[in-house]
């Protein structure tokens, strides 16, 4: 199944939130880390309570690379516990020259086998391009991001009236005819400039991060959506998701948390 | 030896040239695919035929991650084999939201231990805080890359006039005031924007690719920065050296080819 089949799939259900597993050694409750590999430990248990309910995982690679090569072991062990038609998305914001780029698309999708990437639009398009040659996959690629810093580049203005981040939007667009095959990443702390600017990103998936501990509000990304007739998209959770509760029964919470979420989002589709 | 000391001795030795090691398996003198870690092997030999004439090494990290955490673990390998005094540099490219940020960062330069990084600055100061935040590193931030798409986005023109990549670079000296530890990443195939841009980057090391098979000329560059009295840079050079010969003479051949670089430089300034 390609990635766009399997995140249509869940966005039909009425599925929009992706897990975010952001895995810290330091936030896991503490009586994990009597386990041989805590890291995949609680990977495991996190995906076996969320798997009926979510619409994606995202792995954000900075928390294995902490590990070196053992943190690699673990993305590769953990994506072995992950359902084949869910949608698992490499967040690593990779771009790179045209043969760099094209070495980690190879480590993305043909080593670890993900379905998605994020990708920093910065360099240009030979820096996305051996990306977007995967058909069937989905590539993320920043357009708006949840941080203050933002404002730094992002939110500049160009000589044409756009901002930086419109621009990239528009770019993407243009990337997206090739293989159809991109998506916008979109901060889910910018609720305001969401508004303004979805109807830019027509026929593009949205994956939208910083919803929970960072700020951002589900139900509002999910309302935007909703008032634009949309369902393509995703809101990554992670913090207030697998770090809900410090006991035994973490993963059962993480579970709660998420149906929690989802009935949100039918409340809101089907009334 | 901090980073700023390490790459400073060699500029005032007129050592420029940064090996970087881009190791693909395809295109390393097939006799070493015999050898049990071939990457290891071949980056050993380049290493000990170059130490005494090369500025710095730098790790594309893409080529190591296409293996997944057998390629962490010959990152690591290969970091002991360079000397203390020379600076080593992680081209990875980082830059994400902050905690995530910090985990790259004490990927970067507490588990490989690297004196330097490639950082993206798309995301803006609070994605490369964390890296700023180590004092006695060198964080390098890409301002105009190599690559033809820097045409896409960081060649394009802002309301006040100055391009994008001016912007990017005039806020990279303004984080270099924090720990006086930014450097700037700026394409070698830009000769005509480095002439114009020069005296902008001021008080910055300069980390310059693509020079060699990405049509950039070692010599052109050297003689711009000679004219502006100037020492504070590295031209990376990686398949011109390190794929020099396909024989097992390989290692004396890439020796030779630095050697020849290190002359011109010795010619230009000390004529």
């Amino acid at each position: 199944m390609n990635a766009q089949t399997k995140i249509k799939r869940k966005n039909d259900e009425l599925k929009f939130v992706c897990v975010g597993l952001d895995t810290d050694i330091k936030k896991i409750p503490q009586f994990i880390l009597q386990e041989k590999d805590p890291i995949y430990f609680f990977n495991k248990k996190i995906i076996e309570a969320t798997r009926e309910h979510t619409a994606a995982y995202k792995i954000n690679f900075a928390f294995y690379e902490v590990f070196g090569s053992y943190g690699f072991e673990m993305i590769r062990k953990t994506l072995e516990e992950i359902p084949d038609d869910i949608l698992i998305i490499a967040d690593a914001k990779r771009g790179d020259i045209g043969n760099t780029s094209e070495m980690y698309a190879k480590s993305i999708y043909e080593h670890f086998r993900f379905d998605s990437v994020t990708l920093n639009p910065y360099m240009g398009f030979d820096s996305l391009e051996p990306f977007i040659n995967y058909k069937d996959k989905l590539n993320f690629i920043l357009g708006l991001t949840s941080n203050p810093g933002a404002n730094d580049i992002e939110k500049v203005e160009l000589k044409d009236g756009r901002k930086i981040f419109q621009m990239v939007i528009d770019k993407i667009l243009e990337w997206n005819r090739i293989n159809n095959n991109c998506g916008i990443v979109f901060g889910a702390t910018n609720s305001v400039e969401l508004n303004q600017n979805i109807s830019r990103m027509k026929n593009c998936f949205v994956l939208l991060p910083g919803a929970g501990k960072q700020g951002g509000s589900f139900e509002e990304i999910v309302k935007i959506f909703y008032a634009f007739q949309r369902k393509d998209f995703l809101v990554n959770m992670s913090r207030s998701i697998i770090y809900s509760n410090e006991t035994t029964l973490f993963d059962k919470s993480a579970e709660e948390e998420i149906i929690k979420l989802n009935q949100q989002a039918r409340f809101i589709y089907n009334n």
